[in-house]
């Protein structure tokens, strides 16, 4: 690994007897060690109302599955967590249905292969990524998982964030919908995240002003100080707009929008003329908050330009993002900063950090 | 004009005796004759809460204006009314304050040239398109004027419609905003309107199936029979929705909305992947309804593209349109089609047909 490449690896550190994290006791999941023929998973117990708490979720211990041809048996790494799987505990994502009870949570996963049946072009060794869900192994179809494609002098778990997925969605936001110009000034919400943090190093590389959105003075801080922003703005104070406002003389040409309905409606109000909106995510996902909606006189005083985002449609790209984005990992010019929970049995607690916004960086649980 | 040019002029009939249009009594403002020395002109009275009703206007007599170097004295012909002077009567219109009251109420006209002084480049007998207001005669400096446009083969009120702002705004969200293919579904509200008819024939022409909505059983008829679109579905009936869903089997891949916000909720559920929306007006201009907002999980689930449109940003695609237009006109592919009231005592009657959306086709008020 060159020197300058920069990683921040954020673990997980257990809280202090005594602490108040709602649901977060550890101590009704015992840690398990698979035995050989057993996996261990997380299922879903209970469907989260609101936030997702740790109880909805159940470790679990599952037997293993044969392997047939033409599929592989993979042992998963470093399993992702990512805000879209809200909507799949609830009522479904993106025309999906909704996980039954007792289902193992989906989830994509760094797995290295340790058995193959049949013909295939894998062999064991070979990392890939793929849809394993929480669990420490997997069998997979052959055809279902991918090469691990993050270049080998970079972390493999660097395919789930800047180089995978949230990657790929920053930089199809960045590329097709923000285009900022030098001078320009573009700002991103959910700043600090897998999405947000390759964002905002993007449109700063492009020239742009960079204005950071966070739910916290430290978010504010590692957004400045670490991601390369040149302002912050903590969404929660009571001042933000005015924060806002303040932080963007010119106004707003491009806003990268993953957060609620007050952040939208902060940042449109100051778009400029000819603006960009992406539109990423919302808090709406969140189980039982009201939908978010945008102002229609906003967009139009603004003759603002708003794209709905979903990375599926962006696959185009995937190469050149790996290869852009890569190189700017090794000039240090981009960070792979992850928020890591160590152990499946931590993955539930992980996931609410992710969904109560605690989490600086991408977040990742290091299963084995 | 040639045989083939197919222009409709509904006029205004006075209504019958005990009709019940609510304000609509025209004898409070009677017929007034301009003495030489004198001007009718319309001025905003009230303020209008809700739809504006004929007595928020007063029809005054005032002095003529002397004539300086530099002006013209014009005489108004044919004064266009459009959606957008409700928001001036109001709060304003894009960053411009609203009209005191008292004011003359102000409008877009084609007038002719009936006095120049000074050294200019119109002379007596020019028609020009200018913001007359509502009044019979103005006095405008020469560089506030613009010749008419419209070819001389073809009425010079078109100047005000179709080869005008309307059509313009039309134009422009069809090349740049709606971009339909062959074979897609393009969706236009207030369809048989100034600016929709002009959008669904250009739709039309380009290939897609064009879908009306509309707020009336006869203007479904007009919209289908005499403008062209495939379907029409009207708004105001229950199962307006299952109109829609019928009549856009492959779902919408473009939207112009000038309506409200049940349409637009409407219309977003039903849009196809990579759908493009443009916004060109919101009836929450009309004073007292609460702001327009579109859900933006419909625009995320359809990746669509919405896009802000005021026709102001768009002056560079003037000629293109008008030499285009005018081109469609005399091949009878689309209709002037115009809503004509007589007299200047019959503007604020018009305006509240215009905002009652009782018009069919671009409203026009004949003044001399």
């Amino acid at each position: 690994m060159p020197a300058r490449l920069r990683l921040f690896r954020l673990h997980f550190d257990p809280p202090p007897r005594g602490d108040t994290v709602p649901a977060s006791d550890t101590s009704s999941h015992p840690t398990l060690t698979s035995a050989p023929e057993t996996v261990s998973a997380v299922t879903l117990a209970r469907r989260p109302s609101g936030v997702p708490q740790v109880d909805d979720f159940e470790l679990r211990t599952l037997d293993r599955e044969p392997l047939a041809p033409g599929r592989v048996r993979v042992r998963v790494r470093d399993l992702s967590l990512d805000p879209y799987l809200i909507s799949l505990l609830g009522e479904g994502h993106m025309g999906d249905s909704a996980l039954p009870l007792g289902a193992v949570v989906p989830g994509r996963a760094v797995a290295e292969v340790v058995e193959v049946a049949g013909s295939i072009a894998l062999a064991v060794g070979d990392l890939v990524v793929a849809e394993t869900g929480w669990r420490s192994e997997a069998v997979l179809d052959a055809a279902a998982v991918t090469p691990v494609e993050a270049p080998e002098d970079l972390p493999a778990s660097a395919a789930l964030g800047v180089l995978g997925m949230p990657g790929l969605t920053a930089y199809a936001a960045h590329v097709r919908h923000l285009r900022p110009k030098v001078g320009d000034t573009v700002v991103v919400s959910a700043a600090t995240g897998g999405v947000g943090s390759l964002a905002g190093a993007l449109a700063r590389l492009a020239g742009a002003r960079t204005v950071a959105v966070v739910g916290s003075r430290e978010k504010a801080r590692v957004a400045v100080e670490e991601v390369g922003y040149d302002e912050a703005v903590v969404r929660t104070e009571d001042d933000w707009v005015e924060q806002l406002r303040a932080a963007c003389p010119a106004r707003v040409d491009g806003y990268l929008h993953m957060a609620d309905q007050a952040t939208l409606d902060g940042v449109l109000e100051q778009l400029a003329i000819g603006a960009r909106v992406s539109l990423v995510g919302v808090i709406d996902q969140t189980l039982g908050a009201p939908p978010t909606r945008l102002r229609a006189g906003a967009v139009m005083g603004a003759r603002a330009t708003v794209h709905g985002m979903v990375v599926y449609d962006h696959h185009d790209l995937a190469a050149e993002h790996r290869t852009r984005v890569a190189a700017l990992l090794r000039a240090g010019q981009v960070t792979l900063r992850e928020h890591r929970f160590e152990g499946l049995e931590q993955a539930a607690r992980a996931f609410h950090t992710l969904m109560t916004g605690a989490n600086v960086g991408k977040v990742v649980v290091g299963v084995s």
